[in-house]
């Protein structure tokens, strides 16, 4: 079965914020989440204002309650838009692929998601990720990058269990006085990172043959 | 009638700043943007040096003469192209996307569209946009973005209009008090921003079923 | 006959550098490479450690024995994954238009090319391409800008080699000094940039007909 991901959602809006709008984002993107299998674990309500939003991202990913932090509005190029300049505030690095898959998905919907200018990021492994504020706009960019997530947050989860299962701390020292334990990894390397990467010889089935960055976070 | 969008147009070229060359982009751009029916409402050339560029696109977003801003040369990737640096050096906000829509576009055409280093930026609610040195490329680039500027802009200025021939201020307060205007405004709305914002039921008619960014830019 | 290219790879792995782990990376890049026939003339490992590869892609782009760099490895969003910020660090300029290439080419491939933060960047006149660690993911980038790279690099040599030969320094005054050149000029220019550029009219043929970013370094 797979685990269940924790989420939380940030809503940006100064109406919403101070009761003068219902907002309607927030519980679409909770119903298409949960709908996925994902766990949402937070949705609150934010004015558009840099330092509070920088803020409360920093607490969101200096606690261990979630995998991935949605947000939801102020990326559009209007004055009291800034939540991608408060989101890089805080991050470690930048993702700007996943910024753009969701822009080019985007704009085969309409012309206007080139005005979007939400970027992901990490923060202590957390992945910050900002969404348009419409409920159509947050849908479908979550929904671009929908697949990605869940197959990569699936396979580190998968991996992580392997390895806890097997009681390995230190996979490269373990993979050479475990043997027998090789198969299974060679087949679950095969089916997460596909046939070029850690599959066939023995050589190649250690930690070391997954991609640096998956080998990182999982230790 | 549409209202007649003002644009400025900066060439940035060492040898057409002394005179060595004829510029052919400046009016090539002319050329182009009066045809769609904006008014030029300047044209210069400036060296490709950085400070110059910087404090140029200061004075002309500083004044209230225009709402875009389009360079010309100097994204490339030679010693001298500092057009993109001049450009974010001033920039309250980046809008990756319609840069990245611009190079996309381009590759239909080149592989050298790639290498332009062009950025967008917003600066006191003017935008300011980096086109390609040549002739071609700055008219192409302008080509990629041209219907998304011009229904953008055409929206806000109707909603501007709408606005100011109802004498509403504070939109939020006036909708709760002149429920009479709603239908004109949904009609609007829906038109402009597509069906899923602010159409329907009375509720979502207020300016806070604008999505944020053009809400905040609309008073 | 044409110029090979000279080129430098940085291979960043800590298990590699350790020698705990083979890499195929380096030896798989330098395999196409030589292939397509540039001259590879240095591949050394260091670990992902962000001074460390700064120090040594600033030593490389000091010195001049290369055109451009490859850095394969170090660019996903693990928290040992410093390469792009590394290579940010030291460039003059970054060429984003590059790193978006190489991301939508891999996303035909896989998904998993969106988390590629890799960036490209000119240090010195000297091109900075960060590529991915793998080997497969390592050589599709590679394969997605290598004709870019060629024909641009390519077209370069050869502006450089016609006014090495034709003893042009100051190409403006001496294309006003010997007409006669002009055509060869104009073939070379048609057959480098296009139609567009620098074709047809003596006006048109001399060297501030070039697009700014190549004139500058043809100097």
């Amino acid at each position: 079965m797979a685990h269940i991901h924790r989420v939380k959602i940030l809503v940006l809006s100064d109406a919403a914020s101070r009761g003068e709008r219902e907002d309607r984002t927030g519980p679409g993107l909770r119903q298409l989440l949960e709908g996925e299998g994902w766990h949402v674990v937070a949705c609150e309500i934010l004015p558009d204002v840099g330092a509070g939003i920088s803020r409360r991202l920093e607490a969101w990913t200096d606690a261990d309650g979630c995998e991935v932090i949605f947000t939801a509005g102020g990326t559009g190029v209007g004055p009291r838009d800034v939540t991608p300049e408060a989101t890089r505030a805080v991050c470690e690095k930048e993702v700007p692929g996943l910024a753009e898959v969701m822009r080019s998905e985007g704009l085969k919907k309409t012309r206007l998601a080139a005005l979007s200018r939400g970027t992901v990021g990490v923060r202590k492994g957390k992945l910050i990720v900002n969404l348009p504020g419409s409920v159509r706009g947050a849908r479908e960019s979550v929904m671009a990058i929908l697949a990605l997530l869940r197959s990569r947050l699936g396979n580190l989860d998968r991996v992580r269990r392997v390895i806890k299962t097997l009681g390995m701390v230190n996979c490269t020292a373990d993979f050479q006085q475990q043997p027998s334990v090789i198969n299974g990894f060679s087949e679950l390397f095969a089916d997460v990172f596909g046939k070029d990467h850690g599959v066939g010889a023995r050589s190649a089935v250690g930690m070391g043959s997954l991609p640096g960055n998956i080998a990182t976070e999982v230790e």
